[in-house]
């Protein structure tokens, strides 16, 4: 697969089950400099590490691996500038690659250290949880977390390649598959009946790991993802759908002190209240809304806000978002299963609805 | 004057003398939102501060202020930490602008935290130093240095808008002009014999700091800096003849722990080291070499290598150099007046004969 973005910067999604060995040939077709720089954590990097390095170092790379330590609250400035300092000390030049080995995180803080060391050197993506598979390492937007906000600091940058092997999410967690599941639905709900459907039917498939159906589900969902960014990559307007679940999910997320849910948790909670508040505004009939919560119940993700969340805290935390754009809160609603539309500012008291 | 990057990365120059209170106007006819976040520094906010922000405010916006403490040392990742948050606290959201007034120090930090915050927001340079009015505003790089060395963390971003008032140079100090007149110089090296027959012919009223010949200046290396970053705006080849005088004066600044020298003295060293390893080479005559030599000193500024620069650290130094590229180090070495070429590796004894 290849996401196009004009000539200079198109890059290539490899994706299937036992690839990784592969990493040091197809990184050697795009990187001309010596050495790479794997960017890893200690969890990943027992797993996997070896595997990918030893792939890269058959392929003539130089190969140094820097550790940062694994969780969101990792993700941090702080840890960017640790990367440097492994960087330099590596000896990284403008030819030479970063390599984000694991999951979003991994992928987010290494991506935005390769966006910024030097002015930008070739960074490769090798996704190893589902959510990075289907969302983090496709798009092109790194970051890192500021006291104030998730991703308030970062840029778009894309990779010069992506690697998903759907082999590595046999070692992931339950509670992390099931994350990266609810992205999966997510891409469903806003752009592909078909696809949905898919879901409603191999559901089971995926809960159990089977690699053949996670190839599917990584490559529509991709597809689905590579599509939106070519048509807007720097997140000016249609990219926004990709946001349907989030503007909810992360104000729940931060107003749980990013504790309670991970982020795929919140993000189909958020994806059910938003469907819910469509069928409030007559966009969306009820039999759909019911599709879409029962999709989420099965894959065991959580679909009902908190009894004792906050409808203030929930608003101004959403009004601080900074998808808002001069205080407006813009929602991604669904119209049908397949379909959906922006709606900025609805009625504060249809909002207030969805708690009780 | 207009540099011309595709349809959306397109910005102009405004540039004259008494242009500042023409600033909000262009502002808002480029930035959407309502709030405006200028860095600067005591210094220049103290001088130029209250015009700045006088015609911001009149052409609509509500105008926040970050001062950042003067110097180099602090152009790091700290000082973005702080202006995050200060963008944070002004409520800027990807509608709004930062505005950077002041010279290079300001607009490298306030530029790589508008290229990183939320993803990149509005730009407006506004410089007031000769050097930052004719290299720094032009040209998309922003950056903050690293322990391990200058600029070594930053990005490629174009400013929505560039206004340089060469009347902000009224309150320049003359040392600092000398060192933006080094940069000057080189735009005649690099690419126009007829700019630096004007030079010789003009030196001693930009020295004095005649509006109408800074003007002129200002111009002609803002033209010829703009019309190589078109060609190349993220320094794959040709760009790298911007560095002529750069390979040697930054290995300079480094060795003295950039005190001895401001970055454009250093450079003015540099140019005429290569002047002379072009000489040694075969490369360049005599009587040019004069011509350049001769113009630095006229300009008040260093021509010689010191005395006890060790060799063998400024070979290190420039080998570690980030445009290095896999250890080797490209020289930009002068051909004629007004043309350059590239050399790589130039012989290490040859290098040896610059130093005695
Ligand atoms: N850039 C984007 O477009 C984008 C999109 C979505 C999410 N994100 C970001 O991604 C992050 C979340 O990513 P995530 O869900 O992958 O979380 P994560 O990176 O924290 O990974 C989840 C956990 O799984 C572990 N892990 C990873 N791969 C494994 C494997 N193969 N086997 C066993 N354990 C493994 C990790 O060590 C971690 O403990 C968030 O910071 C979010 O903001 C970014
Ligand atoms: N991004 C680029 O392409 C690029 C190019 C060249 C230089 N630079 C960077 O620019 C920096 C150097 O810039 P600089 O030479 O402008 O130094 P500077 O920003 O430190 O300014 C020099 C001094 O002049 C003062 N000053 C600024 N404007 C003034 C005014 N109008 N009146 C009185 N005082 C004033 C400043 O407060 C400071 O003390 C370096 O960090 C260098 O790396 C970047
Ligand atoms: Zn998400
Ligand atoms: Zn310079």
């Amino acid at each position: 697969m290849t996401v196009n973005l004009g000539a200079s910067r198109s890059y290539p999604i490899f994706l299937g089950e036992g690839i990784l060995p592969g990493l040091g040939d197809e990184t050697r077709k795009r990187v001309t400099g010596g050495r790479v720089l794997v960017v890893t954590n200690p969890t990943v990097g027992s797993l996997w590490g070896r595997e990918a390095e030893r792939s890269l170092a058959e392929a003539g790379f130089a190969v140094y691996r820097a550790e940062i330590p694994d969780g969101e609250e990792y993700k941090t400035l702080d840890t960017a500038a640790h990367l440097y300092d492994r960087a330099f000390e590596a000896g990284l030049d403008r030819s030479c690659a970063v390599v984000a080995l694991g999951g979003g995180v991994v992928g987010d803080v290494a991506g935005f250290t390769a966006a910024t060391y030097m002015r930008g050197v070739p960074l490769v993506q090798v996704p190893t949880t589902l959510m990075a598979q289907v969302d983090s390492s496709v798009g092109g937007k790194v970051a890192v977390n500021h006291p104030r906000g998730k991703n308030i600091i970062g840029a778009f940058y894309q990779p010069v390649l992506v690697l998903a092997d759907v082999g590595t999410l046999r070692t992931l967690p339950g509670r992390e598959l099931r994350a990266g599941i609810a992205e999966v639905i997510k891409y469903g709900v806003i752009s592909d009946a078909a696809f949905f459907g898919w879901l409603e039917e191999n559901l089971e498939r995926l809960l159990k790991g089977d690699p053949e159906a996670l190839t599917y589900a990584v490559e529509m969902s991709c597809r689905i993802k590579a599509r939106v960014v070519e048509a807007d990559e720097t997140e000016q307007g249609l990219r926004r759908v990709l946001n349907y679940g989030h503007t909810f999910g992360h104000a729940l997320e931060a107003l749980t002190g990013y504790r309670v849910y991970v982020h795929g948790e919140a993000v189909a909670v958020g994806m059910v209240a938003a469907a819910k508040l469509s069928v409030l505004l007559g966009l969306l009939d009820e039999e759909s809304y019911s599709r879409i919560e029962q999709l989420v119940r099965r894959a065991g993700l959580p679909a009902d806000i908190p009894a004792d969340l906050s409808f203030e805290a929930a608003l101004t935390c959403m009004e601080r978002d900074k998808k808002a754009q001069d205080g407006r809160i813009t929602f991604v609603l669904p119209e049908a299963v397949g379909r959906v539309g922006f709606y900025p500012d609805p009625p504060a008291d249809m909002l207030r609805r969805l708690f009780s």
